[in-house]
């Protein structure tokens, strides 16, 4: 098959690599022309995974056109907000019938849409068109080949199996599924709670709190996503449970890494001149909070770590608060 | 309210202090005269968390009779094996309607029962008396009073709601549930997947892996507990996703650190030689699949696991043979 991927990341990269160890031609679009160019040169992206030898069937380019032009497969791989940028140029070079599988995890600022929803409206294409990808992916480990599970989620079964078949390999295990929503909020709410799990982390609190914690958070992440029609089964799944696990256990995960320093204390900006990033869900707790309320869900995970983000609350107090709710059912 | 903890081991203990931080009566029961002497006259367990002060409300014994008699709530804190025995010899002194609390996760050997199976046979009580508390739950952590919560099962959900108010504490939160057999299962099957994330962690595996096997593991734990009747979403709460992250992120899990040896290589003789003890998933393993293959239910990592336990199966020809399975619907 012939596949297209937009975004030379870390992520994208690592998935080219899939597409081609799958038996798929891989056009890998790099914005910087010289990264482009490296990658063509040594086979290699230099700026991420550089040890990791991508393969004969993936060359690159950075001419987004010349990717895309007759590619049946299309994996978005850009970052959240300008993904709706990217695409309003994108649109008009795509193949009729071709798939767009978006590899992002993120809420769109300001309009609270999921990435399949920029992409329908931004590419002008029919939902089922979309397909999500979504699961404990840390991209070093599959550069390496361990072994990892994905979901490939899409509204239309047929096309989901069409885009497992072409990421299936020895290391890399894709499940089908039909629920875009559920698989698609499983991977934004997941860094909320992993600042949850830093800041826990941090404090010295112990696994028990820990589990409560991925548990807790990955019920009310359900209890989202059953508002917004997704299955809550789908939570107890590779994108719910397993991406958060994931996330949670890897000391390199960006977001526990980022809550970590809030639990030692640092406030939102001291953290961020620590880490020189702004995580993923500092942001996104906002647009989730928001989501949550619009539509009458009990979040207090969420809750406290936007209070902790943005209010400058103790995560002492945050814990306290959370222990003290009152006692429910299950 | 008056209480007796059965079982002197570290969660029996532990579960003492809860029962007395809530403001019960608590007389725990030790099978050694000279441990219970020694709770007795210094307030600790000198042999399980022996720093932990117990509180003016716990008294100990090495009399059942003398801990059961006028008890409204008896906990079951024993061997698991040796559950279906003691009960014999202790059922005549339980007051009528007293609610009896399981917190044994095992499956018994031979009759492949569940503990509260065990309980309303060898009691001779109504199912509805009997409650189970499962969680994450290291002993050790909530003795120092960090943060943990628990679900409490029963079919009878008013005496859930009772026994969930006599075990509450600012540091200790259950939630009421009335699926028993999920519950259990989910305590019984996190041992199994937890030796072979001990074998996936000394083999190197990734977090992606581990992440897998934890939701895939929790997959196939559900699909037995829903051949029993149980309910699917329990094995994505506290007692099912909660308690395996629990045992699976702490390295001072036996599950978990017995797998560590057979990854290493260890024969099953030469790992329990290294840890001195059979973990019990080594054991439950064997049951678990029975109860599988009996039900239909397909548990390929559980299958694995037996193999390398009992049939010398190399473990990296068990991970092969789990990704090299037809890719499928999640």
């Amino acid at each position: 098959m012939r596949t297209a991927v937009l975004g030379a990341g870390s992520w994208g990269t690592a998935f080219a690599k899939i597409l081609a160890d799958a038996g798929n031609d891989v056009v890998l679009w790099a914005r910087r022309p010289e990264i482009a160019a490296a990658i063509r040169d040594t086979g290699r992206n230099p700026e991420y995974l550089e040890d990791t030898p991508l393969g004969e069937r993936v060359t690159a380019t950075a001419s987004a056109t010349e990717a895309i032009k007759g590619a049946e497969l299309v994996v978005l791989a850009v970052p959240s907000q300008t993904l709706r940028v990217n695409l309003g140029d994108w649109a008009a070079d795509l193949t009729d019938d071709s798939t767009l599988v978006s590899l992002m995890k993120g809420i769109e600022l300001g309009t609270t849409q999921r990435m399949s929803q920029v992409i329908v409206e931004a590419a002008r294409v029919a939902p089922e068109r979309v397909a999500v990808v979504s699961g404990p992916n840390l991209a070093g480990e599959i550069a390496l080949e361990q072994p990892a599970a994905t979901v490939v989620a899409c509204s239309d079964i047929d096309r989901a199996t069409r885009v497992q078949r072409a990421i299936t390999t020895p290391y890399f295990r894709p499940y089908t599924n039909d629920d875009v929503v559920g698989c698609e909020l499983g991977g934004a709410v997941k860094n909320v709670i992993a600042l949850a799990f830093g800041i826990a982390h941090a404090m010295g609190l112990g696994d028990n709190t820990k589990a409560m914690l991925i548990t807790r958070g990955l019920a009310e992440t359900a209890r989202l996503g059953v508002a917004l029609g997704a299955d809550p089964l789908t939570f107890s799944g590779l994108a719910g449970l397993g991406d958060l696990v994931g996330t949670c256990m890897s000391p390199l995960s960006r977001n526990r890494t980022f809550g970590e320093h809030l639990g030692r204390g640092k406030t939102l900006e001291q953290a961020q001149a620590a880490t020189r990033y702004t995580a993923e869900g500092v942001k996104s707790c906002l647009a989730i909070r928001d989501l949550a309320r619009a539509h009458g869900v009990e979040m207090p995970i969420t809750e406290q770590v936007e209070r902790v983000c943005h209010e400058g609350v103790d995560p002492r107090i945050a814990v306290a608060a959370l222990m003290s709710r009152s006692t429910k059912a299950e």
